[in-house]
Formats: C-alpha cells, sequence, structure tokens
C-alpha cells in the first residue's frame, strides 16, 4: 500500500498532502469502502495552546480532514474525488496534555453532491476529547 | 505596546503564546476593552491544502483564536482570564488562493461565564471568505 | 401585496404556507430582491417551556424561516425556488418572557446551488436573543 | 410511573409540560440514570412545511427537547435540575412524509456546570433523519 495509490475499497489507504499536513504532522488513513477515515497526531508543544493543550484550531483540523476524506472515499471508493468543506461544528468535551490523538470521521448520509459526515477525536486511551459534524461538498464530476 | 503586557482597555494589545501560534504564524490584536480580536495571517503554501486552498483547519484556527481573545478580552479587559472554546461552528462561504487572511472575533452575549462570539474571516479585498459563532468559557477566576 | 405573489424583487412579499405556519401563528416577510426576510412571532404561552420563556425549538423555527426564505429569494427574486435545510446552528444568547419575536434572515454567500444564510432574533427593543447560521440547498432547477 | 414524579434513576420517567409540548403534540421519557431521554411525536400536517415534510424547526424542537432532558437527568438523575440550550446545531440527513419520528438524546461529556448532548432523529423504520449536537447549562443549583 502506498500514498495516494487507488487502491481496493476495502482497505486502508495512506492520503499525503503537502502544505498544512506537512507542517501539523499528521497521518490520514482512509477506508474509503467503509466511508471511513482516520487521522492520528503525536502531540508535542507545537500544536498547543497557551494553556498548555492541544490548540482547539489543531483539533479541528483533525476532525475536519477525518470527515473529509470519508465523505471523498464514500462518494467513490474507487476513485475517490475532491472534497470542499461547506461547514464544520466542534464540541470541545474535554482535555488532555499529551500522547496520541486520532480523529476518527464517519459518514451519516446524504446525496449525490453532499453528505454529512461525523467525527470523534480521542486520546490513546479512548477517552473522547471533541466531536465535530459538517457537510461536505463533491467538486464538479471527473 | 508590547506582548501580553495588560494595557488600557481600549487600545490593541499584542499576545504572543507559544506553540500553535509560531507554528502556524499569526498574529493576534486583541482590543479588549470592546470585546473585539483581529488575527491575521500571510498565507503561504504551508497553510494550504491538497487544493492549494487555506486548510479549512487553519480557517478555523484564526476564528478560534479571535473569537476567544475577543471573550477573554469581554470578561475582563484589565486583566483577560483563561478561556477555554465550548463549541465552534464554522461556515466556509468561498475560497482564495493567496494573500493575507484577516479573522475578526467580536462577543455577541452571554453572561459571567459562558459568552457568545462571532467572527468573521475575509481576504485582504474585504471579501468574506468564511464565518464562525463559538462558545467560551472562563476558568476559574482568580 | 397579497400571499405568495410574486411580486418584484424588491418589495416585501407575503408568505402563508400551511401546517407549522398555522400552528405556530408565525408571518413570514420575504425582501426577495436582497436576500433578506423578517419573521414574526407574538409569543404567547403555547411557545414557551416550563421555564415560561420562548421554547428553543420555536426560535429555531423562526430562524429557520428566516434563513431559507431569505435563501430561496437570493436564488431566483422573482421566482424563488424550494429550498431544504441542509444545516442549522443555534446560539441562545439571552432568554425573555414576552412580546413579538423578530427573526431576520441574510444571505452571506455561496453558490448556485447551495447558500449560507445567517439570521438574528430580537426583542422589540431590538435586544439580540439568540443567533444562526446555516446551509441551505435549491431543490431541482425549474 | 406518573408524569413529573421524581422515580427512581434506572427508569424512564414521562414529562409532561405546559405550553410547546402541548401544541406540538410530542411525548417525552427521560431515563435519568443513563443520560439519555426519548421523545416521540406522530407527524401530522401541522408539523409539516410547504413541501408536506417534516419542518425543520419541528425536528429542532424535538431534539432540543431529547438532548436538553438527557442533560438534566445528567446533572442529577435524582432531582433532574432546571436546564438552559446554551447552543443547538442540527443536520438535516433525510427527509420522509409521514409516520412516527423519534428523537433520542444522550449526553456526550462535560462537567458540573455545562454538558455535550447529541441526538438523532429516525423514522419509525429506524433510518435517520437528523442529528443534532448541543451544549446545555444547569441554571443555579437547588
Amino acid at each position: 500500500m502506498t500514498a495516494d495509490t487507488p487502491g481496493s475499497s476495502d482497505a486502508a489507504r495512506l492520503i499525503t498532502d503537502p502544505g498544512c499536513q506537512q507542517m501539523v504532522g499528521y497521518r490520514t488513513e482512509v477506508f474509503a469502502g467503509e466511508g471511513r477515515a482516520v487521522v492520528s497526531l503525536d502531540m508535542d508543544p507545537r500544536h498547543c495552546n497557551r494553556h498548555g493543550i492541544l490548540h482547539g484550531g489543531m483539533a479541528a483540523t483533525l476532525l475536519d480532514v477525518a470527515c473529509g476524506q470519508a465523505a471523498a472515499g464514500y462518494f467513490d471508493p474507487s476513485d475517490p474525488p475532491p472534497v470542499v468543506t461547506v461547514s464544520l461544528n466542534l464540541s470541545y468535551v474535554a482535555s488532555a496534555q499529551s500522547g496520541t490523538r486520532i480523529a476518527e470521521g464517519t459518514v451519516v448520509g446524504g446525496g449525490r453532491s453532499i453528505l454529512h459526515a461525523r467525527g470523534e477525536l480521542r486520546d490513546d486511551t479512548g477517552r473522547i476529547l471533541a466531536s465535530a459534524t459538517g457537510v461536505f461538498r463533491r467538486l464538479g464530476r471527473r
């Protein structure tokens, strides 16, 4: 399994993006056939706010990617189309100071051009730290 | 005016945080007496997604900081308390590919421990790119 | 000006719906050319929760209609298409116990099939009680 | 089991409110010990919009009550305190034209004065029609 290779629809596919993914340092796995994606981050001080906890914007970044990639895979498992975020709602439930963060996004429903997805961000013990709901739109059919 | 110096309530105060602010590279000005804050970012490829536009998570970061700092300043202009984000809702209205991004947060209302704030993210021509609403909670009185 | 008559794009048009509008008793005016709509309600005990204040669901109803009708008018001022709500975010800022409630919705931006709108609910003194942001989708072109 | 009788924490308790509940006609069951509540509605034309489907505001009403009552029961199962909605986010996933609607709310997490809850609205076949996330605040301790 190599990065960004369209794979079979029931296996994880690693996504490697330039830009933000490289700066923040998260890892993205897409389970396209399931409409699901997992984004993980090994937290370090660069990701924290002044209180030493994960910055709300970093949590948003992980959940946006997890939900958006889940939607892309759901639209077309064999050839995920480009997708943009229409709206994203974040609930910050708890905080934790170090370790790995895992965001999982899944598709809830929708139609051919718009999908609703939801996500949860957890620490490495499985405790929920934040949740998200979002609307994602498929860009022009290809 | 120096960073993080409690200033008079009617002037801008620059906030310098470690961690996420340094990694992303935004600049934060707080107008505490007005319950308002402005966060600006000179966009470069590190802030972009695979489509070459500002990553949704970066827009969320700027709007979270703008709204949260507006809330902190509103709670106590002379000594802004620590504030955490309870929830944040993002609407992605338009995209643009380069230049400066300016997020402005203002307080809408609320009480002694919880405030509602809203924010807009614009490009350097003033066009709205994203908007946000959020709930912010003051941490223990000091 | 009569109910549901397609009017000129710069004047208010009254909307009369069956069902929910009749049960709740609100009044809807659409300023289609401006992408704006105003919904008003004379509060009485039927609209309240157990604490004697406007039920959160009633506030949501007024803001949903105001934002959705603003979107419909914006899509086509001369012949507003049917529109469905994709998502709606509500912030409850303050409460008040009686009088008239006025929800105003305006379009923030978007494209040919999806629009972002925002709304504010105020009492008859102009004080903000709740705000909303929402995503609205145009149903099949006609 | 009678209406509004504080019951044991592991059984359903029926809630009967004046005002909005009577007008709309929903039924509320609270499973306080589980931080869970179920609101059901037998849909009829009064609950519909002009397209003959459940009005977005009615879906919001059912989900607001389900999430809010779940939160109240979670704060104190033996004596649920009054609770107000701070914010409520609604995702409209699908529509359906008649039958019973069931909204279920559950608590996701939070602290002593603020809780995060989520809810799903389903038709009588279990299909998801809408989902919600919300922030709820406990009014003054009693």
